[in-house]
């Protein structure tokens, strides 16, 4: 089922229905999936339109801990929680629950398309040839609701490391070989991107973020800026700065995300900034 | 007033007050500057810190065509608008209006860290000595609000290409010398990172589009999937997809956001797909 198919022009197609239904779909609709993103924790941090789903739909399916983050926003709605990895169970419950006629949101922290939940649902959903946002009868309805990713709320946390071209690498060789994540980190760090790192450490997984940062020492200076920011807009927020050559003796855990400068960005205070090269066309 | 100097655990430190504020300042305040991203487009999709914020500041600043899309939220308030590539303007009129005592709004599309305004602004408040989040009678507040980045929404209207590692790269060579451009473009087409182009193409800058395809086609085949989202959640919003070897022509602008899909990336009727790796380990 995996078509290589392309519409040209999806905005003119008749069967393209996910653009409209952005912006119109303000109550409840059945046969329905939204792809939620959450944002990095608190609610205030969440977009109106996620708000707004969550409010309308019948059931909404995600992992625990998300749900606990947001009980305050869907109180005493109908959830569908599992552990984390079965990532593959919550997609199957929450398109289960679609096909059979609710309104489902399914759930991810930050953005649901970076590492997270939007990837599996659409691919499983093209695996088994349901129809999205086609408009017939039998068809799912589809819209991904975007999030403040992880990414974005570390980098206002730590001030501006991302300002100019970074890369981002999720560290965890559960699904990808370590060869693969090793030639990224590599190749990113030869050509100067500022380096988000996903996924840099959990307990079973402890020697990956140490091996990173000795790929990147073979391209950068050890006292290239380090930021490293934990549960962002959560209680247990928590924000770290040190240098490249000291990253593997920082408290990193799964709820990190690491960022490492590029060949210009400094630390001023309590803050990394990662210029975009204004001052060498402007007197700033 | 490059200080390399770092504090080793922000969370702990006195002087550290931005943590505290983001989820505290529900009220004007003097001398406090606040980066706000307002996201990709219409108000569904901001968050509700940075509505918040747009509420009680005393004056908004930015860039005039943003300012436009959130006439809605900011109606009478006090603005200070400048066209394009006046950045250094604006930030100084935001600053120059925190020190005088009030409380300023420095708006930017999307996400302010992501090519935006908020690496510009903590560069100059750094270059000239500016005292930030200390507490002290003269100092600034400081905060950073995050928003939905473009390349987000982007992603979220093309089904969900950014699920495993990708690299952003913006192709403006006004700040950032075309060789580096080439460099990073290379290093992320042969690691196999998805690439997100900003800045794809303007009325002045026309060719560098299709030189960055050309450079992608070394590593990649024709056939390599590629969305492009122009508008995103705006009145012209316009979705196309394509393939890598006809990218260059496609229709594209300053407001469009391109997405080359990496060695996995699939379309599957109207969706734009990159697999994690579920389907290695799981039946899906």
């Amino acid at each position: 089922m995996r078509s290589s198919s392309h519409s040209g022009d999806r905005a003119e197609s008749p069967d393209c229905a996910q653009a409209d239904k952005q912006n119109s779909d303000h109550c409840h609709s059945n046969n329905a999936l939204y792809i939620v993103g959450t944002g990095p924790g608190s609610q205030a941090h969440m977009s109106g339109r996620a708000l707004e789903v969550l409010g309308f739909v019948d059931i909404v399916v995600g992992y625990k801990t998300y749900l606990e983050i947001i009980a305050p926003v869907i109180r005493d709605k109908r959830t569908h929680a599992t552990g984390m990895t079965r990532e593959v169970d919550r997609v199957e419950a929450a398109i289960e629950a679609a096909l059979n006629g609710q309104s489902c949101a399914l759930v991810s922290g930050g953005d649901p398309g970076v590492y997270a939940m939007a990837g599996l649902a659409l691919e499983i959903l093209a695996n088994r040839g349901i129809a999205c946002n086609t408009g017939a009868e039998n068809s799912l309805k589809i819209e991904v609701v975007p999030g403040i990713p992880a990414l974005c709320a570390g980098a206002a946390l730590l001030g501006a490391p991302l300002t100019h071209d970074f890369a981002a690498i999720s560290l965890s060789d559960l699904l990808t070989p370590w060869d693969l994540i090793e030639k990224r980190m590599d190749a990113a760090a030869l050509a100067d991107f500022v380096i988000v790192i996903y996924n840099p450490k959990s307990k079973k997984r402890d020697w990956q973020l140490e091996k990173a940062r000795d790929i990147i020492l073979r391209h950068r200076p050890g006292n290239t800026p380090v930021g490293i920011v934990t549960g962002a807009m959560r209680e247990n927020q928590r924000i770290q700065l040190c240098f490249l050559e000291g990253l593997h003796l920082m408290e990193v855990d799964m709820q990190s995300i690491v960022f490492i400068g590029n060949s210009s960005t400094f630390s001023c205070g309590n803050l990394m900034i990662t210029p975009r090269g204004y001052s060498k066309k402007y007197a700033i």
